[in-house]
């Protein structure tokens, strides 16, 4: 199966798997259900979800239990989203091409649409079984939970709300995108390989290792097309880092120091897969897919 | 050692717990630390960590572990007040004599400051040990995502909202607050006892079905207390249910039969705990606080 084949078959059994397990829109509190399905279905490039089979994959990890993990990890990403949108946050308006949550229900509804989709993720992870030792499994939900929590993206978050209109040096931007984005797509990796058979310890820190790159890379990645792409092809308001005078990769470095930086992280990371071999090749297309991806 | 005497104690170990769990005001980011400390420590009446406490004696459970599932629901019912307080949802600026978290730091702090204070609730309840069969752990992991989701905590603040300005039945007023109160409290009491030696199946559906009771009764003397109390003697704003013309046991029953209704779950409650004897002893002392209480 070619690489793009393999990702939509992945991106349709995500959204699928998001649709089965997300409470129907018909049980009470039906509007709540309803504006939950709303901020989740229906688009969203599911990048996690696609790190966590891909990783795996290494691990030969079963496929119904990747879909748990990471549904659970992309519903803390949604439930981010929705409140990262609201007013008193980036007040944004247009989110994978359709209004934000708060705009098409209201922002007391955004702002418990986002406390539920946080503990649904939580329910999800915790209640099916996922590898047969269920101390690991606690580790696993312990795991979910640092990465979404103050040290992780909540806590990247309160730090780029400070940084707005301030010069930050490069060592704080990518402090702050560590725990912003870096957190949850590392959660995604790690998460996607402890459902398989347990790695060697060494090879979970290889792993590891790539898994901060690729966060890193994708969020270098994401301010790059934040400056360069139209509103329209990336189906969120572009420019709006420039507009909002915040910190990225883009205004420290400059573009085609940035469009270097993304070309030195590729590189690193496909290093750390290399000790895995060929079961570590869905992972290395989708660090490339990642890069070159133009939304 | 008599029922304030032991209330005290575990109220001042339950903020102890808080202190010793919630991350230090000095590691980064700060602002959201120091923000997610005031919100949580200096105050409260820890009735959830009484319950748990409480529930835990029933089953000889040891106080070290009730000490993390109590702070892990406490932190989720303090998640709740934050985003509650907003301008959004209730809009209020007192609440246990200080400013609310948005008024005291700002608005975006105090949605972080809630989304991180519910991860830290499953953090705490997943990295711990709390019973020697981590498969059990693992099933009061999701107990508590339950309870604090679209078809607990949060959904019962979505009927809720929903419900202002609207002339509730009886039924649908219990159907709201089993869900937005009652499904924590319900949690402290079970999540309490699963801590000690596991209960024989119809003991655990007789403390369960105590629970509800419990959070029911709650609500109402919660109804009782807002028409009744000053603002000084409730620490938060007083009268407000009334104010936002918000469906109450006072305004669909009236005070004297709203008080009755108490009574009556009361003594209900009570009967539940029978079957436990002397180990209920602090469970039973404290539904008559709760009923008794002028806070």
């Amino acid at each position: 199966m070619n690489f793009l084949t393999w990702m939509g078959a992945i991106q349709q059994r995500s959204e699928a798997a998001l649709d089965r397990l997300l409470p129907a829109a018909n049980i009470a509190p039906q509007r709540l259900h309803l504006a939950m399905r709303y901020a989740a279905l229906g688009g969203g490039k599911r990048i996690r979800p696609l790190l966590s089979h891909a990783a795996g994959d290494i691990c030969g990890a079963e496929p119904g239990r990747l879909d748990i993990v990471a549904t659970s990890i992309e519903l803390i990403h949604i439930y981010s989203l929705v409140h990262d949108d609201l007013p008193c946050m980036d007040n944004d308006v247009l989110r994978r091409g359709k209004p934000t949550c708060h705009v098409q229900f209201d922002e007391a509804t955004a702002l418990l649409v986002g406390d539920a989709l946080q503990s649904l993720a939580f329910k999800l992870i915790a209640e099916h079984e996922l590898v047969p030792d269920s101390k690991r499994q606690l580790a696993m939900v312990a795991l979910l939970a640092r990465a979404a929590g103050s040290r992780g993206m909540a806590g990247g978050q309160a730090i780029d709300l400070a940084a707005v209109g301030c010069q930050l040096s490069l060592e704080e931007l990518e402090f702050m995108h560590i725990r912003k984005t870096g957190a949850l797509i590392r959660a995604a990796v790690m998460l996607g390989a402890h459902c398989g058979v347990p790695l060697a310890d060494t090879d979970l820190a290889g792993l590891d290792h790539f898994a901060n790159l690729a966060g890193l890379l994708f969020q270098v990645v994401d301010d790059i097309l934040d400056a360069e792409a139209s509103t329209v092809t990336l189906g969120k308001t572009a420019g709006k880092d420039a507009a909002q005078n915040k910190p990225t990769y883009v205004s420290l470095l400059g573009l085609p120091r940035a469009k270097e930086k993304a070309a030195e992280l590729r590189a690193e990371a496909h290093e750390g897969l290399a000790r895995f071999g060929e079961k570590a090749s869905r992972l290395h297309q989708l660090t490339d897919f990642i890069v070159d991806r133009s939304f």
